[in-house]
């Protein structure tokens, strides 16, 4: 179960690491939406791996294939299939001898959930199954932009203790990938660049946050009670492997403040909307967007697979030195987070979009 | 849409503040469970309003009342019908003349999304829906309880900026009740609770942090991909009213930590489990428990309702000075919101437990 | 699990016989909705007991209170609870010394899934639980009048082996309700009447058929696959008690036609949409409504409550003769299910109009 | 929407005739369970065209490819991907030029519903999507099999007028495929064969009934209230393309009856389990299985596709004779329908056993 989100434009993911490939159907995406494959392709492309001397070597095509539910360009409403196969098999990734789990991996609790002893939850866990929701997320983008040119972009924010400054407002996908760390503060970029390299040469890995912002969301999306705007973007990210934290608008630093600074005065806004002189609500007021950009920030924790020997024990309860040598892994996952951020987003906004 | 949470064990509320009442249906709750109406009314009396001075003074009975399912103290496998009946009714919460939308509140998003005009979402936006998610929280307990000896606690962590220092081993229910600003650190708790007697006097609000415990929670619970543990929480928690953010384990902190440092080597453990010798994940790896308590953090905004005086404009656009001159709210949220916590802890847990 | 039915307009029930009441909370319905109180009572009224001598003589007034979702006459968009409150509370129904399960009841089947012995499931299996269907089918006739007008007629068209004639295309509730036995069929209306009373003296009962159309459905309504318009209706009506068949159009006997004398010829219909010379395929084609009448027929057993001594076993395996003295049982259900039937029809065409 | 079915044990369904292929993804199922390749593809091969001369002489490999979920011959508790690729592409069936929509085809309320002029709603409508079905039930079946031995056979039970008598206590598959028409009664089934070989020849063809046992079902499956065991296998088989009509049990006939003749009294078993010495329940009371065989019925219409000139009238309402000149059509679906029907029923129950 938990294979799938949301509830009138539901996704549901498939696949392994280790199998034919990873996938997902989309049900519930308006019939006579233009699609465009290439735009699908250009958001798995920004995930796949082996894009700088950032992120892991290893190279996977990350092609997108469309099973189902399009034709001549254009949706059926019909369910999309979509399917990226594996070229990159990593048959190690199902190794029932595995002696030991590794920390802070999955290993252990999917031994505890399925009785399967194998890495990375046999290949369901690994982050591979993130190309199956980019894709899906590139296309609900796609419903998006055309029904009200929804414009969601992502970026690193922090990498470690290092921050930035980016200006909500007008930061764009272009200036994101101006550079490898996906930092459009080059003065920050440069510095995060340089703290990556170092962790990785030392066999070790860093953390980071990502700030995502999504622009031109009517007001009026979002259900109220369970399913908040805000309830459902935590919960997409949350989802994300390594994600483990959320906030929204103020967020945490927002706890320490007054009702008197925190509240966003309304502004007389355009023709139909009011706007906000402020936005400590994040584009959210209620569960229900305002009208104004949804800003969040999604805080991803340093990659378990580090090179470094580890103290732990084995399954069997003994010590042991867990010491990984081979190498490819990503010494700092959130450069290659941001379209995984964009789609979630984009698929919790198509969900509130279908039920607006 | 959006008033139901859980995929098995599943709760739907309805109700508003100025109505009949507020209630909640659960359904998929097994059949021969002993259930103790008191301990439900327990959780929903530390809930309701009029508590301490460090509360509203609206004084309201909040006494659950079971509508089915439940026959000579025991479930009867059947849909769980809870109410809890509206004493104070409010009208002014459906005011259509109301001339301007509150700034943070939802007036203005409600608006936006149903075409009707009032105070609260008529009054569903409004914090008394969570009496009947403490309800259904409470009963979601008495089953995990049963099942497991699960053990949730949750306490005042920050007001304002003044922190506190907890031990999340040993909490209990007790040590945090022993305070009314509900911090069992009582140096901190005699900080928080002067702050906002502070921020009271002078008509404003403050936000707050509140920190859960979820003890003896066995290892296997946790849908992989959308449904992960700490997806649901973080769901779960920005679906209270006023909630901004939400961290598991290491949190936005462990963002800034080096892989090497950040994961949590395995121990012996007991006969059946390993442990951890640290707890950074915050007892989830990759979305599925794994034995260790579960701990996070969930941010608080101040309360949008405050005295004092504050430029907007109206639904014309129009500027306009807004002073609220009625009393009775809560200058903060967090005290009361302990229960409410704990309750969509639980209502998460019995949820995974069931799918376990 | 199991008590919520539809997945935009989402009705689940809950309440026993012999508890509080029985009731439903309606999500996804639309706001500013015009509601009538009264009209719900008027179908709630049409299926309580104790209206004619052909059904049972307990009394009951069956109330239906609107708990929360409507104010001012207008539905809010938020979940609407109706409550239906029980005044003849049957305590025997929940008895645990019972010592046979009674033959073609839920007495077993209850039993054997949730480990308890009473008597209808503990009053839910009991037919007490379509009042809160009624109630929530009444709520979902009214959108769909105000949404377009849609128009549902159900009738008695069998009574054990008598059959009847009667016109779909004009007959009305009216016609309908002109007879005690709910058959707007005159002539046949005096045999069945006739049928019910000499069986019900005899301590015996019957089963019989009823027909319903749904006029004014809009062509486009209905989910490919598994949520045919069909396939809901079809699991609409398997879902009351003692229904045991459904059929839509032409049904079983269509099945025995040609190609050639089945299928309907498209006409000219009207200014928007085509119509059909026949309507063999019942207003649906391929799962989705075509425009044309929707047409079907279910069939309801003999009420396995009699007075007949019947010759079975006990829990423990062991022969007894089960008499049951105590009155007030229907001796066909046929006529009460009228407002039943049309209810479970209008949940389905209400949650199919929502994602039309 | 409508393209998913389950609760627990959840199947979804993507892919048009005219595209890469059909598939299931299946959700829910439970890790460690023995999967054989070869028993889906032996009912893949029971359903694919050109079995006999009864059926279309289309050609179709039918070759299922498992894409994900199973590793070593064993579920991995991961979402199951089934992939059926399209061999015989047929770009007919996306034909925008089609004049007329075709006579009880789905082509006219795909275009209402969708706005897309396309034969067989752009294939999505086709019969081909009920191979993933076949092959997302024959996985159910191996999980039904391993948990307690459930087998479920159907067979063609009448076709035209023609019936049969066939023993549901003994009837095996093996039984079942001895004859073309898969009617396991050899006298019927010459008749049966006669009759559609007759209507094939005059470019007509012809309706029919299967009916389906499921054997060593335990009692206490089912759900109360809307997802009774009857109800979601009403749902099942209507949501079968051309299925028209269900009645479990004495269905129909048994309408007709009294109580003192219908009821189904009760037998001393075996060890753990009452039986009844009648199954006019068919398997079911109060939505729940009481375990005794589950029989019930479904009828399918004369498929739409006849070579006969049909009078009729364009989109544009204009009268236009449609004659069908290409072959390769069914003149009677129920030979094919039976793996179908099997695999559906199969869907239901492995959705029950595991809420059960």
């Amino acid at each position: 179960m938990g294979s799938s989100f949301g509830t009138v434009f539901r996704v549901s993911t498939f696949g392994e690491s280790h199998g034919v490939g990873v996938g997902a159907i989309v049900d519930g995406c308006p019939a006579q939406l233009e699609i465009s494959l290439e735009a699908i392709q250009a958001q798995a492309d920004r995930r796949k791996p082996g894009q700088s001397d950032l992120t892991t070597q290893r190279m996977e095509a990350d092609t997108v294939e469309i099973l189902s539910g399009v034709q001549n360009g254009k949706t059926l409403g019909t369910p999309i299939g979509l399917l990226v196969r594996n070229t990159d098999q990593r048959p190690g990734d199902y190794d029932e001898t595995l002696d030991a789990p590794r920390p802070s991996h999955a290993d252990y609790t999917y031994l505890k959930k399925y009785g399967v002893r194998a890495k990375s939850g046999g290949g369901r866990a690994s982050a591979r199954e993130t190309a199956a929701r980019v894709a899906a997320g590139a296309l609900a983008e796609q419903y998006l932009q055309q029904l009200c040119g929804v414009d969601i972009v992502a970026w690193v924010s922090q990498v470690g203790a290092i921050g930035s400054e980016v200006d909500v407002g007008t930061v764009s996908r272009a200036d994101v990938d101006s550079r490898a760390v996906r930092c459009p503060d080059h003065a920050a970029a440069d510095k995060m660049e340089a703290r990556i390299r170092e962790v990785r040469d030392e066999g070790d890995s860093i953390g980071g946050i990502l700030t995502c912002v999504c622009r031109n969301v009517p007001a009026g999306w979002g259900e109220p009670i369970f399913d908040k705007a805000e309830a459902l973007l935590a919960q997409a990210m949350l989802s994300i492997p390594a994600c483990k934290a959320f906030e929204i608008g103020s967020g945490f630093a927002g706890s320490q403040l007054r009702g008197s600074q925190h509240n966003d005065p309304f502004t007389s806004g355009d023709d139909t909307n009011l706007g906000t002189s402020t936005n400590n609500s994040g584009g959210v007021q209620g569960g229900i967007t305002n009208g104004m950009p949804i800003v969040f920030r999604a805080a991803f924790k340093p990659p378990a697979t580090i090179k470094c020997a580890q103290e732990t024990v084995n399954y069997a309860g003994q010590p042991v030195t867990l010491q990984v040598t081979e190498g490819r892994h990503d010494p700092c996952v959130v450069p290659r987070a941001v379209p995984i951020v964009e789609s979630m987003a984009a698929l919790v906004l198509a969900d509130l979009a279908r039920q607006a």
